[in-house]
């Protein structure tokens, strides 16, 4: 901290430093999070929030109800599950990493009974497991995929595995955290029922909101299961109280700042175009993938095909600890890098290349920051081979 | 909405123009608001974190642990139920408005069992009811009580209620979100054992955090329920990954650009003293309710001393719409005022001075814009003689 | 300061605390300021520029050519001399004031001789004593004449004393730097040839700008006089690199950020209305003044209709020291007051309404601040008598 | 524009968008820039200004008294030679640049007779053809000089030409405009008179403001020169109502916003340590150099040593339009080169890495940018050989 209480900017990057989770949030989002406040009854502050949803159901092509959840990922995951998931029914898990894994909790709290189909955290989850899970087991009610691992850096084919549901009358919870915005997520093609994007993620807004895209059969399905009201969790609360109420009050008092943060965010999506922001982030991805082996290492992705484009995993080199490795580039360089969970945690290592900070033309520069950085730790990996490689692809 | 995006301004007076929900909030918290995100997994947004917290507990004078629960206080109310209450627990509510009456729904979420003490919306439950029902039902496992009804503008005395709680085992969940700051909170003297603070009320910070005070007794009793981890609604989650843990993490994604509002929020209240916010909230509330009434409106409050510091209400005069009312006062002169709730829709009208609003020398405005507006609706008061009785007290 | 590093927000109402140079900035217009910075050569930035002044044509209601000179109006007043005034010209200085009779030393740096027409501070120049003036000295090349005189609190007959020079062929320099947005300033309707107007006062914007309204008329007689280029006294610099240029260039660097500030300021006035803003301060003003009077101060404007809309000024009563006076004021209550200038540092007390301080229904408290602080010094004045008075004009 | 009235960020990285005039300015700069405004009659922000100068008397380290003037370099060079050079003074002007050329107009605004030493722009001055001026020419009372001469990407040995000066009491003016935090600038060592920085380069703070050093051997030839007073243009108002007051006082309006931000940026700056900012400036043109010959481009500096810290320059490779290649830059990548000036318009082109800009670590991305935009325009650069050279020295 400085003297004005504020972060020091060691190396004279600012936005390198120690910088946001984990996008780079653009400047006028982030002003936008400041601006005075509109009070949440007023009818501005109403008509505001509601042209914000428009903006996402845009963002994530669907004519369904967006719901902005007012907090994180974590919450409308579990959201989703304490309006869909009633005692007894059947739920196949999809796991391919860390949050698909972690899923299981949140059946197990609403009485669900787990099916898993699991794959090792560097492959997806293949269609064909899927299809057979579900013919095996024609009562499973609701199937839950992360689209996006971000930890993995790896992507699941959400697509085809929703359609396959849909046809089967299977309600899907797809979280898209890091989806949305860097791949092409196109709901309604879909036929997803509830889809959870994060606000800090490749939208490039601050953390604190969810928006989560809701089918008409995912409404019917939490209305027969009638979870208690007024509730954080129950996504019902905002379609009586806001989406199909003669006139539309919050159900709980709405993050007003980040509400505007993420409607700026969302606004600045829309001006690039959202297919150009998904082409961004995949070329930022591909290019930073071509980089990071021409030089030397090893991508974790079993396959390119089943890459991010919000996340690249790398094995990191013999000899050399993740965390400190993690400590040292974001000390010396201001970059956030990430290791793997759990019992990855020691042999993966991850940057976030999602908002601003997937940009093509960044990729020489995030190379040299690692391949410096590994040079301290005494791991010569040859920078400009993949610089070269880099400078093919952007 | 102006050019530049932003709502016009129309009466040059921005701070009043629809104003936060329900503070005015300092512009250094607001542009705290808008700093650069450090990324939530860094050391230097854990020290910061770790920090804001201590902040909190001078604020709310405890040494209790402090839960920077990533949410409103609708959420931290239910995750203290979530917490606290088992199948079965009987559970005494203490109701004298509409947030009071509004737990019982928690209550029953979480299989406990509801005994109601309730007086008027406009009276303070008795301290002496409350002991008799504890009395009474000597298996009461945990008390809940607003001590600040917001819609109602009154308080309840949480201290002895608490104090008598503490002496019979039976734990408590006081709802203090407007409390904290513009009366005197004193957890470690009122024996409470988990304490609801919002960002968004007279702490003045925008919305979407909430702290929660929880002491050592309302740890043990949820370990014994030990609900499920991994989730919003569990503050558990706090206590061994953040609390307790060797090293700390966030059992979520929490909200960084908030956290640094408040903790800016926090530096200004601990800058002026918090005994001196109590005492100037407590000001601008006495003397505004002097001048309505000097002025011929009729408070709500049924007495003066259970009048509450962060919210005055007064009844709306025959022939006039609350909803029109609080609608011309807010296009005319920026100020948002709130109607009652349900049944008090129609009946009361409030004016929520907390924050930045709670300045006993900007009375003789509010007092000039309601005075003006009951005016433009055909009601005839005495500006002049509230004001006189105004200057008299500030 | 607090731990921020900024100024501690003492008694919970930061707008008033020791508020902007001297009006209260917006702040969408603060915020504006920070955004991030076009750089000053791009075309982004020129057509951002270009629209500014066009706003700024419209705020000021001339199709003459406006320059926003970059610095404050001290700058801009002498840049009319170095570019007006040529050695041996006579000039008419009109002086109610202390900037009137500054004036006078920029008529001797750039060689001119000056006659004055000279009333008391308290006073405006009669339009008769002008043309008698102007009778007598065919041979007046320039006039020059504040409009709104800020320490005084009083402004002149401007429009009248314009057209009568406009008649003879004198050249008008007008600084209007707080008249502009608090008093009709009709530009092509006076036919003034040079007009000021400050970015602090009535616009509404942080110092350090000023808009510069030059007729052809005057860029004529720049153009014969022919002063060095390459200055920031130089408006010709202006003509030829921007005005008239094939390709715009600014002929100094511009100060980016304060451009955005009164480019914002610009939208608001204009989304409220330039006449409605001018109402504002009238009103704002008047009622100020009776409430002064009614409490028992005496206002020092000699007479009602040359009062000033921008600030209101008194005589201190005896007894007090106007620096210990308004030093209390602003310690306590946050108002920014100023005392007289020169011989009447001692004698009078200003308040300037500018902006959006200029507001109605801020009077009230206004009144009640300096009744209050009056009263802290032994002075008795009847504080609720005043408003009285004020609540029949707002 | 975008929805919000601002730049729409069309690549996805906003700190390389048309960025500023001509550093990337820290966040936290850009903030200060936006807070409330202190009266600049206040004590508080008196001394907040006195404090700021301290600042900046580290920063250029000297003892001397430090004059914020309220304008940009152009206003602070033109106040030096009102103060300084009076009629019939012979001026020895150093040429070497664009700027140092211009200086000889100010020399004959206020009278004085100049004797010009120039080089070819890609040159420096040679020290020893100074000495032997100033021998020839023992009557020479005033020397100006350009340390840094930003169009021409080239440094003066201005150390050593200010003891010369000295030595004979000849008085020096030093345009360091974007020497001061990117070179060695040593005033008390320099002996320096007169030296002036811009807030916009290597400080890093939006334009608008200069910090001026001035010298007791200075202060005494303005007295004797004694000009008039109460104008932008004297320093002199600076030194008797300023720093001499008994009671400070401000000869103008200051530019508190501006104030606020360059007092942050000195905090920056300082936080990091001055010697530091230099290094880093020095590191990150010396690879970038580097980079630019490897990849095939010529720099136009003649040698290496006289090459600036804080812009680089260099030819044009044929066939390429300096206009059209810099907008092409801009509009794709966000970065914003110059061109040269003049005759050199077509021939060179600059990059100006200066403030945040200066950051070693993103030379790689620099070098990609200008590389793939060269390759638009049908130029092919080795961009990798470019990079390899670039990794050696960052």
């Amino acid at each position: 901290m400085n003297k004005t209480g504020q972060p020091v900017l060691g190396n004279g990057w600012p936005m390198f430093e120690k910088t946001a989770a984990p996008s780079i949030v653009s400047p006028y989002v982030l002003a936008a999070g400041s601006q005075p406040l509109l009070h949440y009854h007023s009818s501005a502050f109403i008509e505001y929030f509601a042209d914000t949803v428009k903006k996402y159901q845009q963002i994530m092509k669907t004519k369904n109800d967006v719901v902005i959840v007012q907090g994180d990922a974590l919450l409308a995951l579990e959201a989703a599950a304490y309006g869909l998931i009633a005692p007894g029914d059947k739920c196949l898990n999809v796991v391919s990493g860390y949050y698909g894994k972690g899923y299981e909790g949140w059946i197990n709290t609403y009485g669900g009974k787990t099916i898993e189909i699991a794959v090792e955290y560097n492959q997806a989850v293949p269609v064909e497991a899927v299809e057979k899970a579900l013919n095996e087991n024609p009562d499973i009610k609701v199937l839950s995929i992360v689209q996006s691992e971000t930890p993995s850096g790896t992507i699941n084919p959400a697509k085809e595995i929703c359609q396959l549901a849909y046809q089967r009358g299977v309600i899907t919870i797809v979280d898209s955290a890091s989806g949305v915005a860097s791949t092409d997520v196109n709901i309604d093609e879909w036929k997803a029922d509830v889809v959870v994007a994060a606000s800090e993620k490749c939208i490039g807004a601050p953390p604190g909101l969810s928006m989560v895209a809701v089918s008409d059969r995912a409404w019917d399905k939490m209305k027969k299961k009638n979870p208690p009201r007024w509730s954080e969790m129950c996504l019902l609360d905002w379609k009586e109280m806001w989406i199909d109420a003669d006139r539309a009050t919050f159900p709980c008092t709405p993050s007003v700042s980040l509400v505007y943060a993420i409607s700026v965010a969302a606004d600045e999506i829309l001006a690039e175009g959202i297919d150009n922001v998904v082409a961004r982030h995949a070329q930022c991805a591909k290019a930073f993938r071509a980089g990071l082996r021409a030089m030397g290492l090893e991508t974790w992705a079993a396959t390119e095909d089943i890459a991010a484009n919000s996340c690249t995993t790398f094995k990191c080199p013999a000899g050399v600890d993740t965390d400190e490795f993690c400590h040292y580039v974001n000390e010396k360089y201001g970059l956030f890098m990430i290791t793997g969970i759990g019992e990855h945690a020691k042999i993966i290592i991850g940057f976030e290349h999602m908002g601003n900070a997937a940009n093509p033309i960044m990729v020489p520069t995030y190379l040299a920051m690692i391949g410096k950085a590994f040079a301290h730790f005494g791991i010569k990996l040859d920078i400009a081979v993949g610089e070269a490689a880099v400078l093919r692809l952007i």
